[in-house]
């Protein structure tokens, strides 16, 4: 998705938007000393928006924000790192709910207005007095440039923080998207979690805000694969606290807002898949001519997902017989005489057997550290474009634990 | 499974029991000019029954043996290692096709009598010169002790030959069963293929024989995972040629001609996930408790198939966090705070939590080349029980390709 004219992008992270402050700092969570602590705050009460894992096991601090941000109505988000508080129990509610309350008492909300994330090892129990006082300290760092900073405070295995914003004129308004976000990373080593918090200060209901982030992640967050693990802790948070004061967003405005939206979560999404585990390659995914939609996304998970496909990608090796095989068992109708597939346009599979030539141009593709698989199931429209990851002995390696 | 005293184990593969020859040759398939064209042959036309891989995209030799086999009437099996004959158009069904009358020819029996196998790279024509001159060498090759060679002659990546018989005592006529398989690998490195050949001199009706295959099956060939890719080529073929001349089996006869070839099947099956490519670990999988034995399968399917849970498998980390993450995802129900997980009998998680103490019992019991884990979802009576590897920089390593 090219970033249409519509929207600039912009420094600032989440404290790009009017109206929002943010810090990190490092509370001693983790035993490296790195930031561990990031708050958001917004100035005041945001409408907000989230979606969160699909997993059954939910860890304390997604139950409790599931049901805080039930209200619509959100003044502060605060994320630990380095510690899941997952499979805790009730003592893991019990300091999930301890996060909201510190940080509700010193901002003044209550705590049903303070969403709380969490992502490291699994089943450890959190260090709460650590996270308490930390929650004091973090206070007076709160700033209008402190995006940055809360985006380095929720890494774990990312290498680089993860951050983005953009500007778009509405109507004459200017309104502002920021988010930061981290990726499928271990600490410790340990489960992946993925977080993103989105903010901006347009003023926009609530119905509408939890429409357009459904719409935004379903096209970023959930079209990437690194692992193909879905984490216990996975939250993608937005608020919006209308301090740009525009006048409501509809048609043309509504959809250039969306656009942006969507521009912000899938740079975001991407950032996460080029900085996973000991990843040497990034490929987009895109399958056409699916009978549906949802078939092309069976596929191009299937393929995304395959250990063998991510192995060859590793390899350099453009071996399609693997993905072949991938789309064959995904579940989507397949007609294997009617499926192409592509490497950067170059074809490799026509009507299910290999092109006649290409093959030398193919291997260059697959050599480069990012290029695109095109996969056209010649049976319909539906369509999906998923971005994704090789298997490393690195990733291996690196997940191995002790 | 522990074998029942019904059946004792002896030597000799598919050539233990009566009538059946077999042999493995080098045809010059394969680059390394290791063995890889075998041929086994009942005396008299076999009753047969056949289970094939669900992938849509399937290989030729499949396809044409889904047709051969549809009559329940087989004189002979001839599969190839090095190639797959897979993705190959019109040419590999006339290849397959010239595989199976190139040996009914030689044997004198129909083509439709005949049933083909290729295992090996996708989407590279099959040798055809060279297999239809194999098969005319490998015919005075055919013996009564040839079953050990048929095993080689099928290997890819396969780094033993796989093979087992056993015999039975059925109301006072002794039955044999026996087979050989080749596991999960790869060549040249490529596309992974299960294949297993079974043979009995029992006299068993088509509809018994096809049921009692499938229920063996399912419990062993269906419940092992070493990458979680489903082949192209994935084939359980049975012959029955009632050499033995055996009466009806009925009640208990069947029942323990049922049970003996369902442990022919699970030590095949194990055989293939012991022998994974580059593994270094055996885990058995018990899953209990759940709500039906279709959840059972799911849980234990998304536990062995999780890359996080391989890799800590590797690394020798009881991470049961990932455990429990891929429980949660695994779309069986579950109630977080009944989980139970236990290592070798020793208790991690209780009630969805950590287990007090036993930590330093299961690291150990982690380090080990084989271990059982078992889950229990604490929610009914549905179980399943799944054999299972590590995922090593080994494997990534030999699957990269060139």
């Amino acid at each position: 998705m090219k970033k249409p004219s519509d929207f600039s992008k912009i420094a600032g992270a989440v404290t790009a938007p009017r109206g929002f402050r943010a810090a990190g700092i490092s509370a001693g969570i983790k035993k490296t000393g790195k930031p561990d602590l990031a708050l958001i705050v917004s100035d005041t009460p945001a409408t907000a928006a989230a979606t969160f894992t699909t997993n059954q096991v939910k860890a304390a601090p997604v139950r409790l924000s599931m049901k805080h941000v039930a209200s619509g109505r959100v003044c502060a988000i605060v994320a630990n790192s380095g510690n899941a508080n997952a499979c805790t129990g009730d003592i893991g509610m019990f300091h999930a709910r301890a996060m909201a309350t510190a940080t509700a008492r010193r901002l003044g909300c209550t705590e049903e207005e303070v969403l709380v994330c969490s992502t490291g090892r699994i089943g450890v129990p959190l260090p709460i007095v650590k996270v308490e006082s930390g929650i004091r300290k973090i206070i007076p760092h709160l700033s209008a440039k402190g995006g940055p900073d809360a985006a380095r405070a929720i890494m774990t295995s990312d290498t680089k923080p993860k951050e983005i914003a953009v500007s778009l004129n509405v109507a004459g308004t200017t309104i502002h998207i920021g988010g930061i976000a981290k990726g499928a990373g271990m600490i410790h080593p340990n489960m992946a979690t993925m977080l993103a918090f989105i903010t901006t200060d347009a003023d926009i209901p609530r119905a509408t805000l939890g429409q357009m982030l459904t719409h935004a992640v379903d096209h970023s967050f959930n079209r990437i694969s690194v692992d193909g693990d879905m984490s216990t802790n996975d939250t993608v948070i937005m608020l919006a606290n209308g301090a740009a004061g525009n006048k409501p967003l509809k048609g043309v405005t509504a959809r250039i807002f969306q656009d942006a939206l969507r521009y912000v979560c899938l740079e975001l999404a991407k950032m996460i898949v080029r900085d996973g585990e000991r990843i040497t390659r990034f490929i987009t995914l895109t399958v056409s001519g699916a009978a549906s939609d949802q078939d092309a996304e069976k596929a191009a998970r299937a393929v995304g997902n395959s250990l063998l496909v991510k192995c060859s990608w590793y390899g350099g090796d453009p071996n399609w017989g693997r993905i072949m095989d991938a789309i064959g068992y995904s579940g989507a109708s397949v007609s294997e005489g009617r499926v192409m597939i592509a490497y950067d346009g170059v074809p490799a599979v026509v009507g299910g057997e290999a092109a006649k030539r290409g093959q030398a141009r193919i291997r260059k593709i697959v050599a480069k550290k990012e290029f695109s698989i095109e996969i056209d199931l010649g049976l319909g429209k539906g369509a999906c474009t998923f971005y994704c990851s090789d298997l490393t002995e690195g990733y291996v390696d690196f997940n191995k634990g002790e």
